[in-house]
Order: C-alpha cells, then sequence, then structure tokens
C-alpha cells in the first residue's frame, strides 16, 4: 500500500483533533483511500504540553522547516491561525510544490488571493472546508455540487460563540454579559471574544464563501459588519412578541450587478430555516432559481468537527495525488482568469425591512413625531409595540418594524431622530431578513 | 475554449430541465469550467412533443446509438429511469468508455455493483448525486467531506411524496386518501404512487447511500420496508398529543458489525432535526463522533433541483477530464477491493421504542390484559393513551408507547394481542426514533 506524507504546523486544539482521527480513522481512511496517510511531523513552539493524543517524540519539531523543506511530505497542513507567519509558512509550502490545507479563515480571506493565484500557477490544490462551518461542506458544496447554481443568497450562522449567546439569552435567563461569561466557562469562547461577537470572524468567513459562489472577490475589512453586544434583553424578547427570533447572520446577495455583503443581527420570523439553529451549531443557507434552496447545517467549532473537516480534506488531496489530478478544481471554484472584480453594493443602497428600538419620554405626541420623521424619509411603518412605563420613570420602550426601506433613509432618519428632546439613548437597530 | 460533448437519454421531466439549465446557465458553467459543455444529442423516443426549452431538430434522435456510439461524446446522462433498458445502456455508454451520470436509484441499488466495478475497471467517472435526495449534495458529501467519519447513523425524509402526504395530514385536514389525491392534483406524486408511499423509492436510496457510507453492499429487496398507507389522522394526532411527528424514515445504522437499514414511518419527538422538514422537502442527517451530526435539507423532487444536480455532477466530470484525472474517486467512494460484506442486523434483533395503536372493546380489564402480555414478552410501558368512546359504540382506541424493545419480542406480542377477543381490528405499529 502506497504512502502518502503529512506535515502538521500548530499543534493547538484543532489540530490535537486532526491528530486524533487521522490515527482513530486510520484503517477507515486507508479502506476509501487504498493508501496509507501518514503524519510524519508535526510543528509547534510548544511541543512539550501533552494533548492526549498518541504521538511519538521524533514527530515533533519546533522548526517548521523540518516540515516545509521536506521532500517526503507531500501535503501540509496549516492550522495556527492569524495572519503572519501563517502567509509564509503557506506559500513557503507551495512554492516547494506541497499541497495545503487550512482552517485559518483570516488568512483566506485576506491573503487568500495571494495564495490561490500560486497554487493555480504551480497546479497545487488546497483545501478550506475547515475554514467556515466547521464539519459542514459548504465549501465543498459551493466549489462543486452547486457549480451549476446562479447564487443569488447565501445566508450563514457560522460563528458558534456568537450563536450560543444569543440563544441563552433567548433561552430567556441571561442577559448578553452573562450569556458571554457562561460561553467563556463552557470553552466556547476565547478570553478576548472580539472577534466572534462583533461579528469579524463572520465576515472573513462570508467573504470566503462570497468569493467561491460569484466568482468576485469580496474584502472582509469593506463590508458592513456589526456585532452582537448592543442586542438587550429586550429586543430577544420584543422579537419573540413579533414572531421572530435575532441571529447573528452573515448575508451576502447577488442582484445580476453588485453584491450586498453583510454581517449584523437579524431578525428571523420563527419559522424561518435558520431560526432553530440554536446553540453552538452553525448552518449555511445556499439560494438559487435551480435548486431553490439547500440549507446545510452542523457543528461549527470544535476540535473534532473541525478536524475531520481538515482530514477530509486531506484524503481529497490525497485521492489527486494518487490519481495524478491535483489543479482538477480551481481554488475559488473559478479559474483566476475567468474571475471578475463585482461591485460591492454601496452601504446607503442596502434594502431591508428594519426593527427600531427607541427609549422615549413619556410625554404625549412622541410617536406621532417619530412616524412623521420616518414617513418624511420614505419609511413606511409596519407595527409599533410600546411598553408599559418603567417604575422608575424613565424613559419607557417605543419599537418599531419597518416595511423595506433604504439603508441611507434609515440613517438619516435615525439621526434626526436622535437630535429629538424626547429620545433618551441612542436608538437601536436590527435589520429583518424574511 | 476547449469544449466537451454531452449525450442525453431520456427527455422527460428531469431531462427537460437539464437541458434548460445547461442553456440558461451556460456562461457561468464556462466561467467556472474554463471549457464549454455542449449538449450534441437528446436520445427519447418522443422527439416531437415540445418540452419548452430550447433544442434543435439535429439535436433530437430516437436512436440510442446516435449517443452511445459517437466517439465525440464524452459523458452520457441517462435520465430513463427503470432497470432495462437503462442498464444496457449505461453498460455500453461504458464499455465505448464514456463517463455516466445518472438519476437513477432504482437502477443503481439493483445494479450498481455490476455498473461500478466497470467504472473503477476502465478508470472512468460516474455522478449519481441526484439519484438520492435531488439538490442535496449526499452523495458528495459521503464520497468525499466525510470520508474520515466512521459514521454510525443516516436518517433521511428522502421521498418528497410521502413527506408532502405527511405534512398535509398533520395540518389537521387531510386524511391519507385526500391527500393523495391532492398530491397528484400538484404534480408531486404520480398517477402510481405505490413506490413513492410504500417505501420502495425510500429504499432504494437508503441502499446507496448506505453502501457509500460504510463500504458493503445493501440489498434494497432484503430490508425492512413498510409505507405510510396504514397511518391514519388518529396515529398523527395522538403522535402531535404526545409531542411527536410522525416521518416516512430511512435508517440506516451501523454498530461496528452489522448494518440496520430500513423505512417505515417513524414517530420523531417534536424538537428532533428531521420533525420540522415538511412538504416536499427532502433531509438526510448523518452522525458519527467526529462531526457529531450534520443535516442536509432541500428539494428532494422536480425537474430544476433535481437536473442542477445533474449538471453538477456533468461539471465535475468535466473537470476530470480536463485534467486528466478520471477515476478518482471510487464510485462508491471505497475502492472495490477494499469494500467488505458487512451482514444486515436481522429484522428480530432490531431494537427500537414503539408506539401501538389497538382498537378495543370497551370493556373492563382490557388494558390489563394487553399490558400483561406486553410485560410477558420483556416490554415495558411508557405511556398510554386512552380516548374517549366513540359515539357508535365500537370499539375505542387505545394507545400505547414502550420503551426501546426487541422486534421480535413486539411481534410476538402484538400477535398474542391480535387473537383476543377484545381486539377490533389488526393492531397499528410505528416505531419512534429518539
Amino acid at each position: 500500500m502506497k504512502t502518502i506524507q503529512v506535515g502538521l504546523i500548530g499543534f493547538g486544539v484543532i489540530g490535537s483533533g486532526v491528530v486524533r482521527i487521522l490515527e482513530e480513522s486510520r484503517e477507515l481512511i486507508s479502506r476509501r483511500l487504498g493508501a496509507e496517510l501518514r503524519l510524519k511531523k508535526i510543528a509547534d513552539l510548544d511541543i512539550d504540553t501533552d494533548r492526549g493524543v498518541p504521538v511519538s517524540r521524533e514527530q515533533l519539531t519546533t522548526d517548521v522547516n523540518d516540515i516545509l523543506e521536506d521532500p517526503e511530505i507531500d501535503i501540509v497542513i496549516e492550522l495556527m491561525g492569524g495572519y503572519e507567519p501563517a502567509r509564509t509558512f503557506v506559500l513557503k509550502a507551495l512554492e516547494n510544490g506541497k499541497h495545503v490545507v487550512s482552517a485559518n479563515k483570516a488568512l483566506l480571506s485576506k491573503h487568500g488571493d495571494e495564495i490561490f493565484t500560486v497554487v493555480e500557477e504551480k497546479n497545487l490544490a488546497v483545501g478550506y472546508e475547515a475554514s467556515v462551518g466547521g464539519a459542514i461542506p459548504i465549501i465543498r458544496s459551493l466549489r462543486e455540487a452547486f457549480a451549476a447554481n446562479p447564487i443569488t443568497l447565501i445566508e450563514g450562522i457560522v460563528n458558534g460563540t456568537a450563536n450560543y449567546i444569543l440563544s441563552r439569552m433567548s433561552d430567556g435567563s441571561c442577559d448578553f454579559d452573562s450569556a458571554l461569561r457562561e460561553a467563556q466557562e463552557k470553552g466556547f469562547a476565547e478570553a478576548d471574544p472580539t472577534f466572534d461577537i462583533e461579528g469579524i470572524d463572520s465576515a472573513h468567513k462570508i467573504a470566503i464563501l462570497s468569493s467561491l459562489a460569484f466568482g468576485t472577490r469580496v474584502d472582509a475589512d469593506k463590508i458592513l459588519v456589526e456585532g452582537i453586544s448592543t442586542i438587550g434583553r429586550e429586543d430577544i424578547q420584543s422579537a419573540a412578541e413579533l414572531g421572530f427570533r435575532i441571529k447573528l447572520l452573515a448575508v451576502s446577495k447577488f442582484n445580476g450587478e453588485s453584491v450586498d455583503v453583510r454581517v449584523h443581527p437579524a431578525m428571523l420570523p420563527k419559522d424561518h430555516p435558520m431560526a432553530s439553529i440554536n446553540g453552538v451549531l452553525n448552518a449555511v443557507r445556499v439560494c438559487d432559481q435551480w435548486m431553490e434552496e439547500n440549507v446545510l447545517v452542523g457543528h461549527g467549532a470544535g476540535s473534532l468537527p473541525t478536524g475531520s473537516a481538515v482530514v477530509g480534506d486531506v484524503i481529497e488531496i490525497a485521492r489527486g495525488i494518487l490519481s495524478g489530478s491535483s489543479g482538477r478544481i480551481p481554488p475559488q471554484s473559478f479559474p483566476k482568469a475567468l474571475r471578475r472584480d463585482l461591485p460591492l453594493l454601496d452601504r446607503d443602497d442596502i434594502r431591508s425591512a428594519y426593527f427600531l428600538r427607541f427609549k422615549v419620554k413619556d410625554q404625549p405626541g412622541v410617536l406621532s413625531t417619530l412616524s412623521g420623521i420616518l414617513g418624511s424619509h420614505a419609511i413606511s411603518i409596519e407595527s409599533v409595540l410600546q411598553k408599559e412605563r418603567s417604575a422608575q420613570g424613565q424613559g419607557v420602550p417605543l419599537m418599531i418594524m419597518t416595511h423595506t426601506a433604504k439603508e441611507k433613509d434609515i440613517r438619516q432618519a435615525l439621526s434626526k431622530i436622535s437630535e429629538l428632546e424626547c429620545i433618551d439613548e441612542k436608538p437601536v437597530l436590527i435589520r429583518v431578513e424574511k
């Protein structure tokens, strides 16, 4: 039986999962592949900590060149995370003719073009299924299964940390801070959760998916990104009363001319396919005129779910090596020469329905003033929810759901409303996807 | 730009969808492929009916050999359905060195071994994503994404007709016959719906998925198959009262030694991921120890969803041709030599919880008699639901939910119970998946 040798850079949470799966699924992998996968080397700065997985001392190295320059290693798995030195190592692996598997969404969303260009020039393969949605086969589906589908919409719940927090807030008992603390205690959120709760991680992921679906570059730094830290229990409760759930949604729409890509909390009707995706689950929904919709649901994070996606990519590349077919699929599904630059929809032109929450002084005429300002900006109101007065005689909450309106109009109207004397706090805006 | 030529056998509902997608997604496909897909010939006995899709007279033929023997055609799409002459045509296409795409689950579940053996010997490619779950990328996921996952469970709602009927019955208004009639009127059920409602179509599909997941042959004729025609409104209602939904479920479990493959109506708790899959939607859930679970939901039938899966396979094979990599993946994910014969779990040994519905004479001591018989067969009762008496003084319904028990014990107990004087009709049995 032939052997294909693999090097792993980064022996952290996912790396340990990969090592365990390669070991415990060894027989299954050999039976699928008709060849042996051998993990020859693991590079990490820390080679002393016991990760609880079977590795020999000889497999471990602190010198990444033991992998990058080993001619026997065909496939390099990069699981360091971050931009550098991951970028340098991946480029060097490719220059040395090695195929690459990576779970690094930050790297691929920022430096994907540079990396994928080398992959294509050198007729190599790159796998990055684990970079979005963990074990959910969304990258593979966009690259292959949906290749004939003129996709118009991708919606994703692609950050398990944020989804866990919102789910706990929806369960009724938690505010944002205690839900975050609980997520950190359970290992679902990092010590510094900024990337997850502020939507940056989701932005990296939706940029990668958009690029695959539409054959264009989407710069995660340029899209509208809003996190969940402004969401209060009163928003969750009002959403529930109106028949909605609030999710941190990554959205990418293509109207034939421009792409509308954004990450923000969104209110979804409770029978929406994404509304019931709770806890650490992830889901991605893909729509087009041929298949209507496909929804893929699974574990979007964690050592073993993500690790199994990494190993799936290694097997795919190994099959390619064995059949002499590297470079079968362009890394971003479209060959570089046939990709195109689609403009990002101007933020002003985003159209959505909106849920607005105001804290207003308890005095007559407030609703009339607000609705007057909204109306003068071409925003029509679908429903109004006025809560009972607060005990302390402070401001009272007033919630308004609008019909579809333009982002520019909403922003202008809100800016005017914020200046009113009867408004106590900065209004909260949540987009509504129907 | 290179051109890859395709022949289509069978110009029916799905065939028309394929023609339309190849035409309307032409530019998208060329951009992904870096080559042109050209539909050179379509063979069908009826070449006169207008299918409402753009074909020229020269593309049409009644002689299948115009496709099978044309050396310019690289890929043959078989969409005839049925066992013969589809089998003969597919084998001849392969013998002539052509790659094959098929949506024919009956053919592949019965003659798959014969066909796949030729594919592997001749180093060709075969795509059959469209044979299970329409546009849901489940075949591709089992062949590739989940290649490192030691799968223990596949659950599928893989027949849209049956799911539509059960959904309509659940909505509250329909009995089985009127739901079936409605499905037929809407084009969701065929004039002869036997294959769909009796579970035979689902059996073909779960046999195909099991084969891919476990690397073993599963004979659809040998598995337990029960349809939905015995399901009454009272079962649906009782299920709802107990917090369950009834679905026609295709199940395949692997315990390390044998495979437990079956198709039957199943009661699912209403928060089960498959319980909310309604109407013509299909879903497949795959579980293993690494990724825990993945659920894929989409349109499982119809001209365009199924057609787009067919075209996705054509693109995959075309990419292989262009990169010289046919035979990259074994047709059933495991190379033939590394597949194995796993025994089918004996039906007597199936373990499940059961919902039992009896029609009993309205007299004292009946429940005691029934529960005594169940108890003497090692079946313990979880709950009992006794309905009010019927107006006409006929038998009254008595529903029992059991804890997990062995199929053999249940069958023996039911056989004894059926003989009782106090039992009016054949008891109804529905398995419960938790």
